[in-house]
């Protein structure tokens, strides 16, 4: 007989959370994405026009809209009923944005992936929407801002 | 430095529901399906044949699964589990049916949308089975019927 | 023996387009839907503004996001690749709006579907945008308005 | 008036769980897969490389992925919030592997269309991953092996 | 530096399909359901009536839906558009139906999966319709029938 | 009457790519993820092991699967069914993984939003499976690295 058990914790595992509690739990993430002079040309004080539309407005949903599908897109992660899901995109120079992401329900584990999701989610749409001005777009520096819930504890980004 | 925050009351935005109490929720929804007297022909008392099979039976399953899809259609809607979903199909008249659609569930906010989306994809789904027959159904009239629970209270339609 | 072959004509099926030849199809729908004055009182012109964000501008993506899914709302649609979807709001008085969704494809089965489903998630959308200030939106008279390409021919809608 | 109410025994319908208690569920179903003994012969003791890669890795991910869209894939299933789901793989022997899966929650019905549908899933990707090899592969014997919780009671399977 | 270039073979990748002639494809799969002498009671000569609604309808839809998202639930499938997708059920002997799927399109790689999902879907819904009548149901002898098209050629079941 | 037709260059839109060609397209991203020592002190020479199983054969098939899934995360993206898509992960230094994916087919637009999707998602469920040992994992540099087919021509990074 050729097989033997597989030893577990070499194969892929969903983590198990149902002994868990259920607290608040809160995530912000950020993503940076480096557009070019060309691009922030076009921006009008509110929003950013592209010949597919208002930029800013579609990332924002995408954005949403991608949070709520974080458990599809990632294997193992828990499907997490969310209360509040807000993206909002600001420049930070001349020639970059900041999409901050937060998420927040009450479960039994985090919401970190959630708000990455979403902020990846509103760069990636953000991308498409201009990429038709410049190839050279960059999405740099996806990172967890601060999450606060959960037994790790609250978590702040050095940054 | 050309971008200035952007003033979020003009952007998108799930409405925050995580301090809201989990209490019951239903909301019924109708979509009223003008035919034409050829389909109406095909009616057996029960079902009604379309080449493409029974159509009562399939667009009732069509709208339920279509409920349990609403935060995947809309954007700004909360994803909510549904502890019931029921929908219905009648005659009113020689040439229209009603679809009806209500849906109930524990949760911070309202399944309005839920029960709406659940009576349009059933329209859609019966508008579909029977397009070979007739190009000019008109789906006419998706409205709310009645809603309870939730801080807004309960609302019933003068119709 | 109990059981003997189920006729399928009475079972539901996709219908079977494999010897069909790949033409061009294009399809337009409407949904009127049916808003108050108060709401109407917020359009600035060119959006409507609610405490979600920016109605229109939400409802059309929503519409177009629904196109692309048609296949898995519809249990036997026929999964086709857009190649153009557009949709647009436009007010046809003081109370209703008018949403036009028109799809494109080079395909062997028509796209009337996805031009209606794409005029009912904006319409669902809409709704949703303003159900905050008014639970008695109608969503009212969701219709094919023409369609070209295919064996049967080219259709345009009496109204 | 042609139509009548349409006798809702007849037609389907989500059960309604609303007034059921939330308890602690689990189910734990299998699915035989038999291979070949020339598929076997590429297992190295704890995977089976095939020209699409490590078939266990794969199929264990897409089970879990699987049970997560269990609603969405059963027509009238309720969406529930897993907080755990395993699928684990061994072989029974020299031609044969056990596809196991597990789901638990907190819920009002219970998952065993959950870990049936990870057992399901798990076994089709095991498939798709062997079928370069033999056409011949069949999925043998999906079963539920026990559940506890809910009104019904615990249930363990007689094989 | 610890890390060197992983060798792709021992990692997923989908098949690379790009230069492979566009033909047209066919595969038949079955699943044969082992009920009980008690649920095959209910059967009135076309369909089975459980408390969720007519049994075999709602899996044949099931089983279209699910053939529709095999590239979904498989991960290194390809996505393929069907032109045709038919599911029927008829029963073998007093407690057991067999489920038959066959999927059609033209595409650069074959539809097996398609045939299979579809068929595995409309099991697992017969299944939960019938799981309040019992808990002792078995999926048995998931397996291709038969596919015609590509390069491997086709391809007829033994049995 | 307050509303006038909405300049449908304000509003989104799928670019129509109706009267295109259908060609050969491909592209290739990378997403940079830069982790610990500590997380890469697991790894073996081939794979990285976490409390959730294999991190890059996770990661490879998350990617691959987002692929498929660019066209519902992006509002405005055309559903392209890929015939090419793999992903692959190394090391380029100590404490940084650099994931490359790339995405073929023949489609009247690019795949630019396929390739970038499946480095994205690879990416996300690298940081998933790694959170439990860092939160300061950041994800870095997403960028397009070529690109060939379409009437833009050719591009090449010039990183």
């Amino acid at each position: 007989m050729p097989f033997t058990h597989l030893d577990e914790n070499q194969q892929p595992q969903m983590v198990d959370v149902t002994d868990k509690a259920v607290t608040r739990r809160s995530a912000t993430a950020r993503a940076l994405v480096q557009l070019t002079p060309e691009i922030m040309r076009q921006f009008d004080g509110q929003e950013l026009q592209s010949k597919k539309g208002p930029v800013f407005h579609t990332a924002i949903l995408a954005g949403i809209q991608a949070a709520k599908k974080t458990s599809e897109l990632i294997p193992l992660c828990h499907p997490l009923p969310l209360t509040k899901c807000s993206v909002t995109i600001q420049a930070v120079d001349d020639v970059r944005v900041e999409i901050r992401a937060t998420a927040v329900t009450d479960a039994k584990t985090g919401v970190e992936m959630e708000a990455l999701t979403a902020a990846s989610g509103a760069a990636l749409t953000l991308y498409d929407m201009c990429k038709a001005l410049s190839k050279a777009i960059v999405i740099e520096d996806i990172r967890l801002l601060e999450k606060t819930g959960g037994k790790s504890g609250d978590y702040q980004s050095a940054t």
